[in-house]
């Protein structure tokens, strides 16, 4: 199923897009798209039987699309999780994965505007590919049981501030945690539409012109094992959402003067299968 | 007033301790304590109405205490913040606030249990001053608004797993967000009782030893300048929390062998005004 949730920032109702590209309402059928649900497996059966039926109500195909789960727990980051974006920012391929954290208030719609910090001067774009879990995983010893709580997927843009990222004090978090700096969506894909995460392109636009054009099979630490090994330093939970890195192509890793966003710029997203954003930049 | 919250893990009933150290039922007032509660200005009013009235049903006494805010938004933290403490680990007084991450699900009660994560040999404790955010707080200029955005205060424990944190590939919040690592309480103590946070001190001792005794006084940066500062890099709502950073005396700072947390230990903490925790440390 691809879920998603549409109307007003805030009073989201839960929909499902059907075979045929159609917006049905689930507001009948739940409340809304949240971890409780993902954990909940007869319900989302009664949703597939649902949608099977044909009959759930057609919503308006031009109203805003909002993130597509609501109540996010907390947003777990890897980060330098592909070789050719390590390479491009002059690292080497980390040992382990990296994690940083961002905060559930940064997660805005897929087409909602994108604000440019105060003061920045590089902020920049990373396509990502986000897992959404299902099932609470904690200290997990195997890859099956790491895919096991994985509840589907989504297209997620881990915009970062440079400068505020790397160049004021320590710790990657300051430069990840500025208002809407997590487009997550349009859908969330559940995994069993997506039998192989590790075989997805990914790509950003920016003003049109192709800047990333990655593909998962080059993450270092693929979905399975992030989850395994985040689970062995905190427990993720239903709702939970781990970005799990960028592949190279952000302005960060590009020759002088390196093409930062400014107030005027269009940053379009795309994962196959998972479905594509646009955000218009605008300063904060 | 003291805000806090007791029953249950999950099931806590909002309560206030009163003028005779009393624990007052407020559930026939208030679902629970909030940020939305924290920015409902008349909503506290009739509490502390109904609190002067002393006709609020009596609590037993016994009962568990839990967090004293729920749905947490995000938990920001100040690294080194404590001149004695940058010291004590050797790093230089940051030239501007460092910031990392907890997510909220690291919250528990000021009396529960504290895991020691499975493989850590370098589980440490801190003793910290918690601001409570009551009003969203977004590029603010002056301390003046900074403090106006706080709701109060409350004692935080930033439990933090060293190797983690420091030895295993970058960025803190690996060694921050193991479960139950931010024990909370047990009161949010509004902020008209605390005129000077600057003017607090603060003590831990492990199994009966003081082992941190610090003050607010010693903060490298104060509450007015880190809500003002944060502001600057994303946005504080109402019920988020910001921990201030740790004095000296963790075991990190001490020479070897250094005393890190191992299961049976007990460690109990202490801020003037804000009360007293006290946690048993089990294995995970």
């Amino acid at each position: 199923m691809k879920l998603l949730r549409v109307g007003p920032a805030g009073a989201e109702r839960p929909a499902l897009l059907d075979a045929g590209g159609t917006r049905r309402d689930l507001s009948g059928l739940v409340a809304d798209i949240d971890g409780g649900l993902l954990a909940d497996d007869a319900a989302l059966a009664r949703l597939r039987e649902a949608a099977a039926s044909g009959t759930l109500p057609v919503l308006d195909a031009a109203e805003r699309v909002g993130p597509p789960l609501a109540r996010i727990g907390k947003i777990v980051c890897v980060g330098l999780n592909y070789h050719d974006h390590a390479a491009e920012v002059g690292a080497a391929a980390p040992a382990e994965p990296v994690l940083f954290m961002k905060a559930p208030d940064t997660v805005v719609g897929p087409h909602d505007t994108v604000l440019v910090p105060r003061g920045s001067v590089k902020t920049d774009w990373e396509c990502e590919l986000a897992v959404v879990i299902g099932r609470t995983a904690r200290y997990l010893d195997s890859h099956a049981e790491a895919m096991a709580a994985v509840a589907g997927y989504a297209l997620s843009h881990d915009v970062s501030e440079r400068a505020f990222q790397n160049e004021r004090g320590g710790q990657w978090d300051k430069g990840k945690n500025c208002e809407t700096f997590n487009p997550l969506g349009p859908w969330l894909v559940t995994a069993d539409e997506i039998p192989d995460p590790q075989a997805l392109r990914l790509r950003t636009w920016v003003n049109g012109t192709l800047m990333q054009d990655g593909r998962t099979a080059d993450q270092i630490f693929p979905v399975a094992e992030v989850v395994r090994y985040i689970s062995r330093f905190m427990t993720l939970r239903p709702g939970d959402v781990i970005n799990t890195g960028t592949p190279a192509g952000v302005a960060w890793g590009r020759p002088e003067p390196r093409p930062f966003l400014r107030a005027g710029d269009v940053v379009e997203l795309e994962i196959e299968q998972l479905g594509r954003q646009r955000q218009d930049l605008v300063n904060a």
